[in-house]
């Protein structure tokens, strides 16, 4: 028997703009939490409709997180700007032979990949060429 | 620092059918969590932005928790009758003068109103009675 | 040792409306936990004497879960409006091959059945056309 | 977020007998959380709807702890020799200054007692002579 | 390295009546994990000295769960009906077949047990007839 | 004293690939932790080297945390198909007056938006327009 | 609702000899753990009835602890061998202004101690000269 | 990702006396997580730096829990007294064929053994006696 | 109640060197719980016997923690090259004006503090420079 | 469905000195739960992409684990004073033979290194004479 709190989702007051951006943070992981407990779900069963139902409602999570990440990325800078510079840094460890790359590297990379402006196109070209996990994630 | 474990998430083995009726609720609860967190940073809140996407990530976790409700009355029949009386009885339970009513009076009100077949008349008397609560939450 | 906080169930003031209505799913949440509990042990033992009493108990809290999920459905007309909706929807997440259905046509289903009014008719097909648990479950 | 592990529920194995009479006091457990989960949400609140149906339910789940501490006490004659011994140890307890009775008063209490055989006797007396919560407790 | 709160036993304010209702409820459920948590180790040891000790321990805090529940008995008048009950409720759910015994059923037998005044005759009986357990439990 | 689990990070076998994508996920959950817990220290202290060590460590979780969102973008289709359409709907829930847009408007908005291929534009319009958090959050 | 782990209390395999001797020291502090529960319920209320029974029950746990805490001296000479020397090790750290005693001087006063055989002695005279709570934990 | 509370080791006010007791009572319950652990992580290696310095650390905090259980038992009479009491009253239970012995035995036996005033002489004889545990703890 | 875990402290295997690796961290990461839970009360009682225990066992927890860092340092080069760097990074942070220095500036200072060589003159510089939190933690 | 406190990470007050001092420790133990975390998930994977990822922002974690210890260790003098010192005892406890050395012994060895100021080619020495882990760590 756990102790269940009572009172867990009393409010005790108006949050500060910053509680606020805490919070919604701590929104964006519970939408994390509920779609690993949904696919964990649907990995560990074979009845058809639970996988259905479960795989409707982990696609409606990922919205909700995505636009609670949105959401952050419009109100934390910081979070803006580390967003922007993501896809080249990621390139930069992945094409790396341990990962261990130094920290200016990743940095040079972020700022040259800024500098020639080309987002969009890094994106469709990423899409082609990683993904080793696809197949399992798209049963 | 809590201790992170790194495999919460990992499938041990498939579950037998009632391990996922069991599993089925808990993503029901997980449903409740999600819309009690995202409604206690409503209430605690006066930004007008974060406010609606809370409301509409809220809703749809009341569709999935409609879902789930839904799908684990057609797999346990012990929980479909229990739905299936539940106005009645809680009309019985509401009408007394404390709420300790003799169990033997919630069954009997729960047969009689099945055998008069009165299930939707209920439902939209019900509506225009009850609801206390109604002005709080349809902010 | 756990550290057993002592006072967990103190009450710290009364809870505002919105509260309430959390409170209230958190017990519904807690009659889930119940039954999950209870139905994990008659699982777990042959004896035939605890796996009576564990049966009337857990049935009993499938009475209380749907008289929370009844009275949660009163008081919160999104919830309501979720569930009114919930049957139609699912037959169509069932009827799709992968239950990835897009969320326009799971609307689309609930507004055309509600149109047609045929929520007892659709009750009933739905029981004799799902139920691949109910063996295991009516034990 | 706090990580739900998705199978909390399974089964690994059946239970021995010493097993499944821990498992008995663990449900036992799990109704006293429940009955004060739910008359916590009683005092905390002056919805006259929801203390009904609360108050409902709270009386049922006293009835399952009577079961579960009756079937643990034929199950486990140590715990049916406390429980015979309980009445007169508590009257000594409650009769002495402090509290802090010699464990042999005690004792010798509950043999004095028992062969006297008188335990209906008492039971009614108690019920009139103590009782300093029962106002509160009543509502 | 969880979190140690240094707190946890602080007291914030005396307690209502009701309030210690529930303290005290605490208190009979932290003996059920004292209990099990010593007779665990009596299960996973041969160690005889440590037997023996866990033995003449777990046989204390079955006096102390006693004890409070003869208290809480004492002193919330639902659970006292509940308790004088029991008996031929659970008589009458495990002379059943499968447990699942209607509510009215059980009902009716505690009142005509209660009326023809036989409870301490029934004890006698019940300690002969069940006690699967026992074997294993007086170990 | 909670009780240390002393084996907590202890791998048990290999992940799967879908256990490797949730595992992934609870990495970036992680991240979003330790940024609230710095960011929950810079706000409860004045001084001034702490203010500017917790600032650079937050800084850095937040690049982690890019970076496990851009894997995990790369890695599940569905993901990635949501993030690209969080803009547009973000936009017509903060446009609306309550929030609670029927989901058939939300997903238009996502499909014209895709159709005209104005991300990037909207990106800028976007930061102009929102922001009632950034003056805290800069601080 | 906390999600309870139904199978707690089930046992693995039997313990080795180091890991009883961890089970022993963790029943140790689950009687610390109810004696702080039961004193701070004491703490909390003004009820006599209950303030006896607490009592009588936290006496009884100290009795416990006294039990493990001495079968763990007879068990692990390392811990007896600190247990010989906690007396004059505890003087030396009292005597001095601020605690920080360097552990040599520490040291060095148990050995003196041991050598002079005066164990019994000191254990009167500590009584007498030391005890600031004595008055509040008397009551 | 477990929530981590940012504030846990804030300090809300002054303890009273009673519950500085109850504190130095975790600290002491704290010790004893921390030797479990540390020697947990002893059994579970071969790493002999690994074990030498787990080893010096762990009899380090065997004085630490030494020091405060002498602590606790000056500043705790009942304490005192049981923990006097505890040698012969473990000799008895010892020296019993199940444990299961009465409390007056176990009392009597404390209080003859404090009549003859023999306790050194008993801790050495016990030293010699018992041990079933030492082989394995002297590793 | 919280259900204790009876067998936390079994150990499942011997663990892999890596698993070694992440105990020992969660070692040094329970030292980190116990200085804190210790100064904790220290900070709150103006009792002096318990103040001067908890802070001579504060300091011999520190001693712990230290050790476990070295060998930590000793086993983790990357550790080790880290901590070798910390000195001048931490400088250039605590020089900056808001502590988001760019991250290749904080490498820069670290590589040509390590090409000078000169790391005991600054450790000394440090101290008279840093400190605003020396005179509370020195009580 | 673990209850998601959705309040965590607001902020009560500024925090004392002595709690920053806290807080930090405590950043210090989060930075071990997240590379312990990533490392176990490094252990638990073959996925190439992941783990050059995981060894990236693992590495950084390390940054700000040696961040955070030199800070603390610039703010609380004993834990500088121990640190100093750890070398040495390190030294002493690993060339004994099983690690526990008498608390003078260790205390020697710091204090004759101390006054000889060799701390830096000990330092060199040390790498190459200790490091059984290496190799797997270095992976």
């Amino acid at each position: 028997m756990p102790q269940t709190d009572p009172f867990t989702y009393n409010t005790p007051k108006k949050m500060t703009d910053a509680e606020l951006a805490r919070a919604l943070r701590l929104d964006a992981a519970a939408e994390i939490d509920a779609m690993n407990l949904y696919e964990a779900h649907i990995d560990a069963t074979d009845n058809e409709d639970a996988k259905k139902v479960l795989a409707f409602i982990a696609k409606d999570e990922k919205e909700h997180y995505a636009l609670f990440v949105e959401l952050i990325r419009r109100l934390d800078p910081d979070q803006a700007e580390e967003m922007a510079a993501a896809g080249p840094k990621l390139d930069t460890i992945l094409s790396s032979s341990s990962g261990k790359v130094p920290e200016e590297a990743v940095e040079a990379a972020a700022e040259s990949d800024s500098a020639a402006g080309n987002v969009e196109e890094r994106d469709l070209l990423r899409r082609s060429t990683v993904g080793s996990l696809l197949g399992q994630l798209q049963d």
